[in-house]
């Protein structure tokens, strides 16, 4: 079946040269049309923004626009794939902003990847947008990228990080209520320590981090105990050459300073949630867990175990990133939103509270079941719900 | 009626915020579309393109997309007036481009004023597009940024050099003929010795220019002398302190060597090209002009005589840069042809001689009159007539 869905896709962005036009909301028809729109009409706007740039959220694209930005070295499951071939990634993006959440959006892969490179980048684009979607771009870079963009004046949201953070918590905490477990009980582990590893483990332990330092900030999500994978295996104490945003978390994961690889750390778990490589994870191991295990395997767009083989070996309930199986764990349940309230709230920054009030506002919207922990993407306006929770005082 | 029109256009861009939409060419309906346009499916052409980088000209926008982009340092007759207050006429270019050639564009209003960094970010954000239209940014940085563009896999236009030369030597091989003048005898006057005024005296002079040297490249527009001035008066061989750009023409301009002023400049002259400030032309001026002098008051938004005022004065032919008076000399005649050329060739520069077919090709698609030297902007097939001729071999 996938085969024939990867084919399908290929056929459909080569016939439509990819998913997106620009459009004009005006048509010009006549000279006076032209006269409006472009000079000498278009003269006024711009006098009126240079006395208040301000202006420009009322009188451009810019407040209505957001920008989605990646240069490729992240994609999907593919990895460092470059600008070009992360292009179709982001136009798809662009285009769920647009159709789920109403916000236009306009993809844009840089050939960088040098950090303060991408920071300059973002900064000199910034005056044409309301926000910009940092996307796909490859951890621990992304960490440093986004922090240094917290205060240009249009947030800077890392998808990558908090969309996933956002939308696993409320899956989370759903399946937990399914699954008859407390939040606060649940022992977790996270195979994938780039920017969804980090930003989960930070969210699900109501961490706020600034580079080298973590600090409790909430308790709304706050699990049990959390054991964090790289491709080195678990993140202990004792590891050496640790950068320093997994450092920043040893004061607060693996309590037990547990060591080994994967199947070491499932031993017990409740919860195993997946953001690394395919087929990582095999039916045995799914055996060693707790009771009722939960298990998100969300690698894309291969998961770690495919859902079937995972519910055979005994997972009470099972997640995915895709949306062809069900209960799909996937950022579009969120970054839609978020950038809605962005656009609405004409929003300066996205702080920790306000993703917290987004993964609330997700898992309230449905009564969740085994197949259903969370609502549908297409679920009547969704965007709209957690976008005013997001905006709430 | 200006004051109606600035009024009008204000309230049009406030109505709508700006003039742009992104739009999905596939609607998202069903799990499966999802499936399709975004995760899985996406990820095939993103691995067709990771393999074969020219594949996103046939899988993405790419293939149908440029970039409009200014730093709003040289914003119509505004001046430097900033990036935000750019974006209505970003907007404007990037809507003319859709709505006369179809060719989708993305506006962008970056912050920085220095050459280096705009180098950089186009080259940055290059895997995006088909094509740069730069726009509005200030003489002598434009030639700079744009030269060091010229071999990124990609044409980079700047439409007030280029867009304003093709329509200009069009508009003036068409109004010499009316007035029965044969263009290798005009004596020409430009006022205005920036972006547009060094690229119209490049291209009348038929000269390929690099940095501090030209050379005659193009008989095809060559006229019999040619004064330009800046906001210090008549350019000659005394001057000091000209830039390299300005140096560069010394040797092929102001034959007679003359100095002084506008008002020295112009007689005997019998063409006017003003791509400078409003007001600047007094009716005596034009009085001392030759016989049926041609006059082209193009400053944006207000000319440098009023195109009634230049009739009552003498003017046998008159334009303008507006499009609420007669003889349009705008680029809108010539930047979307141009760049539905470079998708459709899918060219990697734009170099003098499709230049100079665009500027014939504009020229012969009408039979001159005194009020109609040039095609209307709507004439039909416009752009599809010129982008052709561009791209004959």
């Amino acid at each position: 079946m996938s085969r024939s869905v990867y084919k399908k896709a290929l056929k459909l962005h080569r016939q439509y040269k990819g998913k997106l036009s620009v459009e004009s909301l005006v048509k010009i028809k006549s000279k006076d049309d032209l006269s409006l729109v472009y000079t000498p009409g278009v003269a006024e706007p711009s006098r009126v923004i240079a006395k208040d740039p301000q202006e420009s959220f009322n009188l451009t694209m810019r407040g209505r626009t957001v920008a989605v930005i990646s240069n490729g070295t992240a994609v999907l499951g593919l990895g460092d794939i470059g600008p070009e071939a992360a292009l179709p990634v982001m136009e798809g993006k662009a285009q769920l902003l647009k159709d789920f959440a109403g916000v236009d959006a306009v993809p844009l892969v840089i050939k960088t990847k040098k950090p303060e490179e991408i920071i300059k980048f973002v900064k000199e684009v910034a005056p044409t947008f309301a926000g910009i979607n940092l996307e796909d771009i490859a951890a621990p870079v992304c960490f440093q990228v986004e922090e240094a963009l917290q205060d240009i004046g249009i947030p800077v949201f890392h998808d990558d990080q908090h969309g996933t953070a956002i939308v696993v918590a409320a899956a989370l905490s759903n399946a937990a209520k399914v699954a008859g477990k407390k939040m606060s009980d649940l022992k977790v582990v996270i195979s994938g320590a780039g920017a969804a590893g980090i930003a989960i483990t930070r969210l699900l332990l109501g961490l706020n981090c600034l580079a080298g330092e973590c600090f409790l900030a909430s308790k709304d999500y706050r699990v049990g105990n959390l054991i964090l994978l790289d491709s080195k295996g678990i993140i202990h104490k004792d590891r050496h050459n640790l950068n320093i945003y997994k450092q920043a978390l040893l004061g607060f994961i693996n309590k037990e300073n547990r060591v080994g690889g994967l199947a070491d750390a499932l031993v017990g778990a409740d919860v195993f949630i997946g953001v690394s490589k395919p087929k990582l994870v095999t039916p045995s191991m799914i055996a060693t867990m707790a009771e009722k295990p939960i298990v998100f395997a969300m690698a894309n767009p291969e998961p770690e175990i495919l859902p079937n083989e995972a519910e055979k070996a005994g997972a009470f309930i099972v997640g995915s990133g895709r949306s062809d199986y069900p209960n799909q764990i996937n950022n579009v349940l969120a970054f839609p939103a978020v950038f809605k309230a962005v656009i609405d709230g004409r929003l300066k920054k996205i702080d920790l509270k306000m993703k917290i009030r987004a993964a609330k506002a997700l898992a309230e919207i449905i009564k969740p079941t085994r197949r259903a922990i969370l609502p549908d993407p297409f679920y009547p306006d969704l965007a709209e719900i957690i976008s005013k929770r997001v905006l709430e005082k």
